[in-house]
């Protein structure tokens, strides 16, 4: 009998840092932010339509969802922005019939061209409303099955590159061409994205989100069986999108198999300030140690919205809210969230501060999630690109479906 | 020294259920299943406005919100309810937007009635409109400020009693009033929760709730510190807001500090399906073992919404798709999931069916969830019904606005 190993001993900021390199050359999603984006735009401006309607799921609709959610109320967006997901038959038929279908546009996206629940929904917009060149258009790999009905209608696409995955997608067609057609400044979110490529990547000389991203992921990689959970918890409502598909990013990325077959996974969970206070933070601050807090602050709301000072008799004592902004009432909320978990000394905790409510902020802050994505899947020995999981349960429908 | 100790061994389940019934006495929520509504029903049937906004936070809002989100496009209601919950000043200027302010009930719903959120949106509100008896609400506690006010200015007062709890109040006047001025039939819900309430406590010959709460909870509690986390997988969008509630209940009631001064907890996490079929199941399917799975399924759908057997050139591989109910699709994939699961054999899985989109169905699911809740309480030596966690927050925030 002979055995040898070395169980890949902890492997070194630089080894990590290589390794990302090496990977840039075959996954796609790095080199997205010197993309040209001229295409695009150029499309968005040719469409007439009113509504856009988005069918797709997961990779397809989180990305463009997240920013739309946190741009959507501080920009006068031309266009309605609108999301078919789910096969649930009541959640079709009420969004269908919210919409004038007539003056819409069909945006179907699907990497694999196959995705069930697309296509699906896809066959029953068909039976409303003709589909065609005039009001579809189709976003998926160049050698799709999706992409030969395209061709054979003349109906126009655009290419999901094989090598970007999709969810990691949101800065390729999947989510720009999308947000270009709304209003949103396309060449803005691809800015906040190289501010982080180039800081991290060594363009830029100030390397702080080297600096920090290695150390958050070795912390998070090297605790990972203290702390199995990890909780963003954003503090604005705008934020929402963001944090579902983190918990996209997060999830499907690290749960995984690693190269000495041991099951690997961090949990991500997203939650809402201030409202989860009043819902998740009990269990954060007095059950058990095994969850990372991340909290994420919007420094400058663009909004003056005040608590006025107006006398509720019998209410006197809360008289201190008076005058105060809610921008700097939900920021001093946040702040005191955090004092009080640093005062605990035991619970890990970061946080992140966005510049404001901008296109550069919120792909800032995507794409650092991404590179933290791809560097915990380092650490931990996995692929953070494949998602081999979830195909079994794929065999088992179909094999129901064609009984 | 001496030392002596039994560090409280296994209770058993008959133990457990007499706890339960002692504690029915004090805690207030148990016994919500047999009040008489007839006030409520008077009230709803007086309100003339069309727009109904609740303003609450936490415990006054999830409960409401999720029956409402589950039930708002089975039936035809008379009136739309909207929540303004949040700080977020771009959050509340783009719902007060949307709403007729004119032509709108404010229901102002707080327990302790000095709730931070809850009395600065309300003033906020009150600098857009004047509140009074013609438009307001109050839903407190008796003896709060917030009743003060009300008393003070004649506004109309329903309690929220002593003995129930912000986040087990959703069959109080906290819930049942907002829902029943919005048309949705609160008899049904209170038949819904008797039926579990009786099951459970013998009042009805079948048993099956005690049975199976009591083994679900045992599992839950002597596996805690291998499943430290609880997914709860609901296979309708309808469900998102029980998902949200669910989280509330579980995580503020079981994340405590024990007798032992031991930290408790198990974390809640609500996903829905098919969606997060492509989010988080690669999670679990490949990630660590640490999580059970509770898959819920809606039986009937009462849709027939299904997929036209048009012909899309190329995608032809797909055809097998048509003519299949949207509502049978759905519930294939969850059983898909299911199976995919349990071919796993080392991921614990329950799955409950409720019968369809009404309001008995949701009542019982989420009162059994409160007495699964109460149980797990028990045989973790926490109390179920406090969050002492949140308060050293609060005195922090407190002093930070009176600088």
């Amino acid at each position: 009998m002979n055995y040898q190993h070395n169980f890949n001993p902890s492997i070194s900021d630089m080894d990590v840092f290589n390794e990302i390199v090496k990977e840039k050359e075959n996954i796609g999603y790095y080199n997205l932010v010197y993309q040209d984006t001229s295409d695009f735009k150029e499309y968005a401006k040719s469409v007439k339509q009113k509504n856009i309607v988005v069918i797709g799921i997961g990779g397809s609709t989180l990305g463009t969802y997240a920013i739309y959610k946190f741009l959507k109320h501080s920009k006068t967006l031309s266009k309605q922005l609108y999301f078919l997901e789910t096969t649930d038959p009541i959640d079709i038929k009420s969004k269908v019939e919210a919409i004038d279908l007539k003056d819409t546009l069909f945006i179907v996206i699907s990497k694999s061209g196959t995705t069930i629940e697309t296509v699906s929904i896809f066959k029953y917009i068909n039976s409303l409303v003709k589909c065609n060149q005039t009001n579809t258009l189709v976003i998926t790999e160049n050698d799709s099955k999706l992409n030969s009905y395209a061709k054979t209608n003349n109906i126009k696409t655009f290419e999901i590159p094989k090598d970007v995955g999709g969810r990691f997608s949101v800065f390729s067609a999947v989510g720009l061409l999308p947000l270009a057609i709304v209003g949103i400044d396309i060449d803005e979110l691809l800015k906040g994205t190289r501010k982080i490529h180039d800081s991290f990547f060594g363009i830029d000389s100030n390397r702080d989100v080297y600096n920090r991203l290695l150390k958050k992921a070795r912390f998070f990689v090297e605790y990972k069986n203290n702390f199995n959970i990890n909780v963003v918890f954003s503090y604005s409502s705008r934020l929402e999108g963001f944090n579902k598909w983190y918990i996209q990013l997060w999830g499907e990325s690290l749960g995984k198999i690693d190269i000495n077959s041991t099951r690997q996974g961090l949990t991500p969970i997203g939650i809402i300030g201030p409202i989860d206070q009043h819902s998740f933070l009990q269990l954060i601050v007095e059950g058990k140690r095994d969850k990372t807090v991340t909290v994420i602050k919007v420094d400058d709301f663009d909004s003056n919205l005040k608590i006025p000072d107006i006398k509720l008799h019998g209410l006197e004592e809360l008289d201190y809210l008076d005058n105060i902004k809610f921008s700097s009432l939900i920021n001093q909320q946040a702040d005191a969230t955090i004092e009080s978990i640093n005062n605990l000394n035991d619970i890990p905790c970061d946080v992140i501060t966005i510049d404001g409510v901008s296109e550069r902020s919120i792909a800032s802050l995507m794409y650092e999630y991404e590179l933290l994505t791809s560097i915990c899947a380092k650490f931990m020995y996995i692929n953070a690109y494949d998602q081999p999981g979830v195909e079994a349960g794929k065999i088992i429908l179909k094999e129901k479906l064609n009984k």
